[in-house]
This record gives C-alpha cells, sequence and structure tokens, in this order.
C-alpha cells in the first residue's frame, strides 16, 4: 500500500506548494497595484532613467534599511536642526541637489534665506542697531542719522559697534536673532504658540531690516539666485507687500513694492536668462478686521490691473489657528475675482474653524492648498480636491519646526503621496530654519516620508507638479526646459556608476 | 437716473447676498455630508439619547476649545503620563467609566494590571526575590526553599525583606519595576527600541512572578473583575500562553495553561453571571525559526481541539520591525486552519517588510488587525479592509507610549474614524502605563483624537463594533444586554442634568 501513500502524499505537497506560489503572487500584484497608485507611478522611465533609478533606489535603501535596523542612529528620526548639516553629505542628499526640481510654488518673502546671509546684510551702510536692555531682542532701522524712539537703550551704528567691540562676537550675537535653530529645540520650542512666538518675532524683528528698499530688492534677487543654484527653474512668492522706506524718508506702498518685486524678477531674468522668472501671490496677515480685509482686496486688484501677468493672486498668512477663518470674509473673497492661493488646514485641531478652513478654501475655488496639512482627515475633501485638481503645497520641514508634527514619517504626505494626491514639494520659510531653499524638503519627503519603494518616478512627478499647478503661462516651454534638465541629470548619475 | 442706480445696486446687492447665503448653504452640505461618513454617523438617536448628546458635547466642546486657545495648558498635547491621572476628575472621563464600552478585543495576558496591583502579588506567601548587584533589576521566584542560581547576589524571601527592612521604602523601590511610567518619559525613552526595551524587561522579568500557577489564575480572574468595574462586557484575551509551575515541582505546558484560563473564566462567569466571558487568542513571540512555528501551531490545534468554543485564533507578538515578517510563515500559517488575529503594521517603517505584513496579514483572511498604525498609508488595503469587514483593533495610548506618535492628534485614528473604518478601540498593555483597563483609551481617542463634531453616535459605535466584531457566538445576546445597559447609561446621564 506505501507506493499510494507516497504518491498521494506527493500529490498533496505538490499541490501545497502550488497553493503558496498562488498566494505569493497574489501578494505580489497586490502590492504591485497599490504601488501603481502612487505619485509618479504612471510615469515609464527610459532605459537610462532605469539605471539612474537603479544607482538612486541602491542608496535610499542602504540608507532607510540601515535606519530601519539602527533607529537610534538614523538621522531622519532625530530633529531636523540635528541632521540638517549631517545629510549634506550623503550622495543621495547631492544627487537631489543636482536634480531639476522644477518650481518652488509656496515660499514666503523673508523666509527664504539664511542667518549667515541676512548677518551679511547687517553690514550694509546706514543700519541701527538698538538692543533690548536685556539684550533679549534688537531693533534695526536704516537712518542716515541717530534715530529717535523706538529705544530704551540706545541706537548705534552697526558699524561703530563692530568697530569698538569684538566684530566676531558680536556677529554670533547677532545671528541668532536670525534663526530658529538652536541645539535644543524640544526644550525652547515646547508647543506650538510658543515656536509661533519666536517665528513672529523673527519678522517683527527684521521688519525694518528688510523693508529698507536697497536691503529689500537685493534679498528678493538673492533668493531667486539661491533658487536657482539649487536647481529650481521657477517661483511663486508669497509676500505680504509691506511698506518700503529708503534714507531720503520716502515710504512705497503695497503697490510700489509689488512693482520692486516685479523690477527686480525682470533684472534678474535678463542676468539669468535661464531662469523662468516669478510671480507674486498678495498675502497679507489673516487675523483682521473685514474693513482690512476688504482694503487688501481693493490692493490686490490694483496690482492685478497693473501687472496682469505677475500677480498670480492672492492669499492670507500667520498662524491659522489664532487667525480669522475663510468663513468670516466669505462675500468679500467670493466675490473678489482673484485666483485664490489659500493656506488652509495648517493644523492638527480636527472639527475646529481652522480645520474647515480646508472647507472653505475647496468652495472658493483655491486653485492650490498651502499646507492642507489636516486634510488626511477629511474624506471627501480629499476626493474633491483630486476631481477639481487642487494641488497641495506640502511643508513637511516647515511642520516638524512649527511642531505640527514631530516624526516625520507620521506626516500626512505618505498618505498623500501613497494616493496620488496632486502633491507639489515646498519649503515655507527655509531660512529661518537654515534648510536649503529647496534640496532639503526633497530629501526628507524622499528619506523619510515617501515609501522605501517610492524611486526616480516619484521625484520627476514632483517636480512636474510644481509646473503643471503652478500659474506660469505657458506651461510647455517649462515642461520641455524641464525635460532638457532632466536628460543632462540622468546623465550626470549615470557617470556616478 | 439716479432712482434707476440704486434700483440696479439694490438688486446686484440682493443678488450678491442671494449667492453669499448659496454658498454658505453649500458649505453646511459639504461638511454634514462628510460628517456622515464618519464612524456611527449611520446611528438614529433616540429623542433621550439626543439630550445626553448635548450634555456630553457640551463638555467635550469646552474642552476643546479651551485647549485650542491655551494649547500649552491642555492635557491632550502633554505626555500620557502627565496627564492621566488629571483627567480621571473631569466630568467627561466619569461619564466614559460608566458607559458600556463592550469588549476589549486587544489586551496581552500579563499587561491588563497596574503596577499597584502587581505589588500586592509580591505579598504572596512564598515568593523569593534577588536583586542585581547594581539594585538596576530583580529576578522573582516563588518556591518552599531559597532557591538556587540565577542570583548574583542573594535570594532573600519577600517577607523577610519586609520585616528586616523599610517596608514602605521596598515597595517604593519595587513598584518601579512593574511600570513603565516614569517623570521624564522623553528624556528616558528616547527611542522606539529603548522603549521597547524597557517593555519586554517587564515582561521577563514578570514571568517567574505571574507564571506562578496561583498568581497567574489570580491575576486572571482580578483581569476580569476590574474590566467588569470599567463596563467592559467580554474580553478576547492575548496570550503567549507560557508554561506554569507551582511549588510541588510541576510544570504545566500551554495546554494547561489554556485549560487554567478557561476554568477562571468560568468561575468568574459564575461568581458574575452578568460578565459574557472571554475567549483566547493564543499570541506566541514572532521572532522564532520556523520549525518554532510550526510547533506554535499544533498547540494551537490541541487548544482548539480541546476546547473549540474557548479558542477564538492565532496571532504572533512583541516588537513586529525586529520581527520575522509574516510571509516567511506562509505556507504553514496559510494551511493552518486557524482563525487569525494579526497584529500588523505596528510601524513607522513604510514599504519595509513590517510594513507589509498588513498585505499578509489580508491575504492570510486575518479577522482583525492588530493596531494597523500604517495602514493609512495602504489606499488599496483600507478599501479591501473596508470590503472584508476586517477590524482593526487600534490602541492609541500604547502608540503614545511605545513611540510611534507623541502628538494623539497625528494618530491615524482620525483617518479611520473620517471614512468609517471597521475601528475598534482596545488597550493593549493599559496595566504597564498605569492606565485604567479601557476608559482612558476611550477617553484619549474620543477627546484627543476624534473630530470636534464626533459625538455620542461613535462612542455607541466604536462599543458596538467590539461586539460585532468579536468571535462571541451568540453576538445578539450580546448586543441586546448591551442595549439595555446603554438605556441605563443614557438614563444616568440625564439626571446630572
Amino acid at each position: 500500500m506505501w507506493p499510494l501513500t507516497i504518491i498521494l502524499l506527493t500529490n498533496i505537497l505538490l499541490a501545497m506548494s502550488q497553493i503558496h506560489k498562488i498566494v505569493l503572487k497574489e501578494r505580489e500584484t497586490l502590492i504591485e497595484r497599490e504601488l501603481k497608485m502612487m505619485v509618479g507611478y504612471s510615469i515609464e522611465l527610459s532605459a537610462t532613467e532605469l539605471v539612474a533609478n537603479e544607482i538612486i533606489m541602491d542608496l535610499k535603501r542602504k540608507e532607510i534599511d540601515y535606519g530601519f535596523w539602527n533607529p537610534k542612529y538614523y538621522h531622519l528620526l532625530k530633529h531636523f536642526f540635528e541632521y540638517k548639516e549631517l545629510v549634506k553629505d550623503t550622495k543621495l542628499y547631492k544627487i537631489l541637489k543636482s536634480m531639476p526640481k522644477g518650481a518652488v510654488l509656496h515660499g514666503h518673502d523673508t523666509g527664504m534665506l539664511g542667518p549667515d546671509y541676512v548677518l551679511e546684510l547687517t553690514y550694509c551702510d546706514d543700519l541701527w542697531i538698538c538692543f533690548k536692555e536685556d539684550q533679549s531682542d534688537v531693533n534695526f532701522v536704516f537712518a542716515k542719522h541717530r534715530p529717535t524712539g523706538w529705544c530704551a537703550t540706545k541706537w548705534e551704528r552697526a558699524m561703530d559697534i563692530r568697530r569698538t567691540t569684538n566684530a566676531t562676537e558680536f556677529d554670533a550675537k547677532l545671528r541668532k536673532f536670525f534663526t530658529l535653530v538652536v541645539v535644543n529645540p524640544q526644550e525652547v520650542y515646547t508647543d506650538l504658540d510658543t515656536v509661533w512666538d519666536y517665528f513672529m518675532k523673527y519678522f517683527i524683528r527684521t521688519g525694518p531690516l528688510f523693508t529698507y528698499k536697497p536691503v529689500w530688492e537685493k534679498y528678493y534677487y538673492d533668493t531667486l539666485f539661491a533658487l536657482r543654484e539649487d536647481n529650481v527653474m521657477y517661483f511663486e512668492i508669497r509676500t505680504v507687500l509691506p511698506p518700503l522706506y529708503d534714507l531720503e524718508g520716502n515710504i512705497y506702498n503695497s503697490v510700489d513694492t509689488a512693482k520692486s518685486y516685479k523690477r527686480v524678477t525682470e533684472k534678474f531674468k535678463k542676468d539669468y536668462p535661464d531662469f523662468f522668472g516669478a510671480k507674486l501671490i498678495y498675502a497679507p496677515v489673516r487675523s483682521v478686521a473685514r474693513e482690512t480685509l476688504k482694503n487688501y482686496i481693493k490692493v490686490a486688484k490694483e496690482i492685478h490691473k497693473l501687472m496682469p501677468d505677475f500677480l498670480a493672486g492672492f492669499d492670507l498668512v500667520s498662524q491659522e489657528d489664532l487667525g480669522k477663518p475663510l468663513k468670516e470674509f466669505y462675500p468679500d473673497l467670493a466675490k473678489s475675482g482673484l485666483n485664490l492661493y489659500f493656506h488652509a488646514g495648517e493644523t492638527n485641531w480636527y472639527g475646529t474653524s481652522t480645520d474647515e478652513n480646508l472647507f472653505d478654501a475647496v468652495l472658493l475655488g483655491t486653485k492650490r492648498i498651502g499646507h492642507a496639512f489636516a486634510l488626511v482627515k477629511h474624506p471627501l475633501l480629499m476626493k474633491e480636491v483630486k476631481k477639481r485638481k487642487i494641488a497641495l503645497e506640502v511643508n513637511v520641514i516647515s511642520n516638524v519646526v512649527l511642531k505640527l508634527v514631530d516624526d516625520v514619517r507620521n506626516h500626512p504626505l505618505a498618505t498623500y503621496l501613497s494616493q496620488n494626491m496632486p502633491v507639489v514639494l515646498s519649503s515655507d520659510d527655509p531660512g529661518v530654519w537654515e534648510a536649503e531653499i529647496l534640496t532639503h524638503d526633497f530629501y526628507v519627503a524622499f528619506m523619510g516620508v515617501s515609501s522605501r519603494h517610492a524611486d526616480l518616478k516619484m521625484l520627476k512627478q514632483l517636480a512636474l507638479n510644481s509646473l503643471y499647478y503652478s500659474s506660469y503661462g505657458e506651461k510647455h516651454k517649462l515642461v520641455r526646459e524641464f525635460q532638457i534638465r532632466w536628460m543632462k541629470f540622468i546623465g550626470s548619475i549615470l557617470k556616478m556608476k
């Protein structure tokens, strides 16, 4: 009898292994099907891109697998301040730096450049400085003669201080006022309100330094330069359009400031014809009375009339939880006729008025949403956003520094990427946290947030998204040039082999 | 001409206000439509439930709005250890405590009761204690005579130590070994691996204390008692089924341990006939060779044969990132014929083998998923899970303590709730972090994670889900009794008014 038993057993075992194979096949198919839902997975890579992809993915997988087994030593599980310089030495970072990244669609006027740059600005002639009595803060102003008022101690020329004291020490002291970076962020920035307080103080403190017209224009010119250096080809700047001033006592209004922006943009494009320029999103502070908002809209319309191609549209800024919800401005915003690019859902407070700004932004016909951090809790809105092709301007590092999320792996971007939401990566105020103007955000998103499987297709799509969802007029030109640069980039990676 | 202008203007203004109203209406409709997608929103509340709901929602909104404007002082933005005792005094906590919460479907054998209870166990006769030389750890064993081995210092009777030294101080020292709670969790538990190390040591250290058969049975009896006190009516316990021992030198195997569980369950049901009992999920550790797994399955089958109604099914436990991925056990698990209740996706590592345990769990036909923390990054699987009615056993406090997420508002549960995923709230190992056996998890989910709008309907649905997705045989009886208790609960809230 036993030969029959053996045959039977063999058959059963064969059938078993058959079932096992079928299940494993099903597993593969399911994972594959889901991967195809990710951002970028409709892209077909060329033969050379496939080779470049393997180089990139080898590096990515090696780093992530190291982190998986050694989480204590993995950069991306620490605070951004701890690893931001360290990662710059990695091959992957360098690749991402050299990668054409498309456009920056979410960046704020005086938050783009870091403290070393701002410190340099304090070497400009005619800058006066006043320290608070306890040295805890500092005021600036440009003037021909010693200013009066706004100072409890004494206004002194920056130049004189440097001549009469230790300039190195003085610079080190000053630099601290131009950055949020500290060695112990968890202790200093105990909660979201606290870090926003420091963040707002940066803008208030540096206001009179930056709004000196020559400095304003220089800062913006150098911002464009930094973007270009970081392989960004186009910029949409959110600006509060503050009044500028000069040494002659002239005060320039918001429309003048917009004109300044336009003039500098044109100069920059002339100096660097490979850069595709910039547009403005007028984005004044949101915590205002309705009358003020009406005035904002008037200003925006005036600018639109004067420079219809230069003004992309309108937004409202500053800490969303403390500001007015959009719904309070409904009639004014609805009938404004302006293109809207609202910040919305930059909050953790699910079901509050801030959270519901997401509904208002969508209903008001926003073209893109700034942050959209809370959108992941809104299944209906997520569908609407996809259907209406409203891009999400995601700023991961900003959300970490400003304490919406600690562990980048919990950032909702992971979910948005997994569902091919119309995501655009941006950097918000990279200078204030000493990030590079865009590369760091790509690095963190790619290495910390996206799936271990997410590859060159995703990177390319994210760059392309920033062009598709921009308000640039002739997008085909933008995309064509992008493709040329992309091929060069791929070639440069292949040389690494 | 101007009367005509006025008429025209009036008409325009009227039309404007009309548009405004329409937009606001659309807004309301959209928010309403999305709310209807949430967990519990198909439930129609009775007139009395509506009144109770208003009482609950007044309390909830007041607390959340306070937090919104005073985040620095809001309990739920701190670490659980900081607020766990404080919230117990709130009205809402007391309501949730008195609320019938259904079943606990995800709890581990010796993680259910807190350090005060465990300390009491060390008063049992015949307990011997051995401290490490540096006092950094402690071993226990029950024995008639002084044990030999397993001790670098000296085995001493607990009773003798208490008699010869300061018992209060000794108890305080001992208690620390029975809890993860510390005053500075962020400093002690720097990363996930570190906290898991402490967590595992708790189980290793207390092993010989708990596996003394009389203690094991007492602990389990008292666990059922604590559940009943917390208004839980049924329990599915995940157990490693360790060998038990007694003073006579007998060692009982896993099947015997299962029998112990069954006997105590029956005794408890006799003592408290209003409790609906318990079932076992045999859940040994996952970091084993395939041969060991085969043996696990053999044991599970044996138990199933002996007590088909008492064994709910099979699972694998301990730190998922460090364990074997499910796919390595595919053929054995696929053909086991057991009901499966897998832990899966208790990880932040998107796209790794741990993350993909979610696919394997689903493909292997798991009835529920333990944690499913990472599921939010898997759009296809989310659909599958909903279609196949696979419940997600979410343990928010566990995920905070074990460092998957810091800010509870970023827990993926918020997304699961928003999409009416089949969620069941549970508590994992509440004793180890000194949480109440279920109420704290309801409190944190309701006040910290769910929408400000989420109300009694959600609470009721979550309790009902724990019954629907249980493996209890006669669910209609369970649900009928639940409804009776629910009505009493509603009555008690109404009396508060």
